[in-house]
């Protein structure tokens, strides 16, 4: 039975025997061929989807998560706090309750769709909003652990990308190989720094070679493409709904090294690529997570990308995070008389 | 790496080597135990919760639609159709898309929250209202499989309960042993009954024991405790309110031939059930999944629990799937201005 990526990874840890592991089984997502997804945006290329909405919480955040809170608790921590509104404070709450721990959340006062929070309240975090934007929330979460014995479970909180260059390994060990190229979405680039990482430990120790790593912002929220931060980055992708990546410099080395790149897709190809996705594998992922199987069709569009290319796309979360975006761009139900004819007028057989 | 409960569980399944396999990697979902859980509920009993809202569209569906998409394609068939508002529908409309097959799933007409029926939007189903009732809907869909080439995916499809005893064996392979008792929440009681099935296969082959099966229904949908079809059921738990399920007798026998008992739990009940296993274990499930937990406080409170008892509380799906029931039911956020001194007067430490 796999009992998450502490136990799995341990080697390759900040972790010892006294470390409390605070799991919720969290890893060993699937990485599923995508053969008729590739025939339609990059034929000839082997590709492959890396589910990471498969996990407990429905992102790839708890593979830091489950590290950040077995280190905090390891530190005889009993509350945690984070500023988000989105995947991390899900996961930051649910871990906290598997630990036993209070978790505190702090978001920006306006416009915050409750349904982003709806995880985190659950699991039982208190969740505070304070009348100011998101920086003025980060500042308080910072001024708060640094005076009172209270861990910040943000991504600033070098755990977090220890247990996420975890998925890393995973590929390699389920393809027995490294991808030639890595497609994952960028916003604050911790995920592209991790992934980078996890290769880079791999390749060596001789287990893989080192993939090209590609990064894919939305088109509105694209720093990294630009070279300079966006002061109101504007996407559909939420999740990397962001102009200032705290990550930007680890990413960018990350691309450097592995002669890869960052690029820009519009909100348009990542919302097609989010419907292909779904109707052509049976994965159901967040908009966001789309980004990079849009970049999989640039890349193979621009000739980048040749015929028996391995390529995995990274699934950043499950769509069910954001059920609003699916109906409101699917095909609305069609009402008939519950009369055989009539429903065969719509359903051809 | 896990490929799917039809690659896991080959021999105890009507499949050979000619039927294509359609998987999302259902299945091996985690068994977590909770012990914090327990002490609140159930002093001094070993609680275990199988986590099947893990699966790839949320729910223990995925078990059955796996098997029962898969003989369909062995069969030659390119349509599948279901009537279900719920994740009976997001299940078939997955797989269908994973098979490449096209999804037709028929709903009655009004009261039904889109929400509901995101995942079989996304995932490419075409959606029929029909203007009638639930019963209608099912009886086209049974008229449109007798008279066309399309296969019908809903539970009287043989195949869905084969694949759903899985988690039998899975229980048991986990544990290294079958709990004394197993409970889990009863709709239309095919699941109990598919479990029954999965342990008592596993029985005589020696590799467990027989739990005791303690199925609970909701007070306001629950016709097997009264022994009488309910006209028009009602609970919060939505996934079972069913008042008159198609496996009465299948359920009966599970029940009988186990020694176990069908149960009533109160919403209120099912309410508290639900908000501590998300908050004592960090596990976010459907309101319909927790009935069971309701069940094992319940019963541990009636002197049928007693110390040392190994129970397994089968948590068939994703709290995701109805976010806003957490929302309406969690403490909301408290607002306060971005000053540390606004914020320390709520959050302790």
């Amino acid at each position: 039975m796999w009992t998450g990526i502490i136990d799995a990874y341990r080697a390759y840890l900040p972790v010892t025997d006294a470390t409390p592991v605070v799991s919720l089984r969290e890893g060993n997502t699937p990485l599923i061929e995508a053969p008729r997804l590739a025939d339609k945006i990059a034929p000839g290329v082997r590709l492959y989807l890396k589910v990471e909405g498969a996990h407990p919480t429905g992102s790839f955040k708890d593979r830091g998560m489950t590290l950040a809170i077995s280190k905090a608790k390891e530190a005889g921590a009993t509350t945690v706090i984070c500023a988000s509104t989105g995947n991390t404070s899900a996961s930051a709450a649910a871990y906290a309750a598997a630990g036993g721990m209070q978790a505190y959340v702090l978001i920006p006062e306006g416009n915050i769709a409750l349904g982003k929070l709806a995880q985190a309240m659950a699991y039982g975090a208190t969740v505070l909003q304070v009348r100011g934007n998101f920086d003025a929330a980060l500042t308080l979460v910072r001024q708060l652990t640094e005076r009172y014995p209270v861990t910040l479970v943000n991504s600033i909180n070098p755990y977090r990308l220890e247990g996420q260059k975890t998925a890393a390994f995973e590929i390699c060990d389920q393809l027995g190989r490294a991808p030639d190229y890595h497609c994952l979405p960028v916003g604050n680039a911790g995920n592209i720094s991790a992934y980078w990482q996890g290769f880079g430990e791999y390749h060596k120790l001789g287990k893989c070679t080192a993939p090209k790593m590609m990064g894919f912002q939305a088109a509105g929220a694209a720093p990294m493409v630009h070279g300079a931060p966006v002061l109101s980055p504007e996407t559909i992708a939420t999740a990397i709904r962001i102009g200032n990546p705290a990550n930007w410099g680890l990413a960018q080395t990350a691309v450097d090294e592995s002669k890869g790149g960052i690029y820009a897709v519009s909100d348009d190809e990542i919302a097609k690529a989010y419907r292909m996705v779904a109707t052509l594998t049976g994965v159901f992922c967040e908009p966001a997570s789309a980004a990079g199987v849009a970049g999989v069709r640039q890349l193979s569009e621009n000739g980048v990308l040749k015929r028996g290319d391995c390529v995995v796309c990274t699934l950043t979360g499950n769509g069910l995070k954001d059920a609003d975006f699916a109906i409101r761009t699917a095909a609305k139900p069609v009402t008939v008389p519950a009369q055989l004819e009539a429903v065969l007028s719509v359903l051809k057989f």
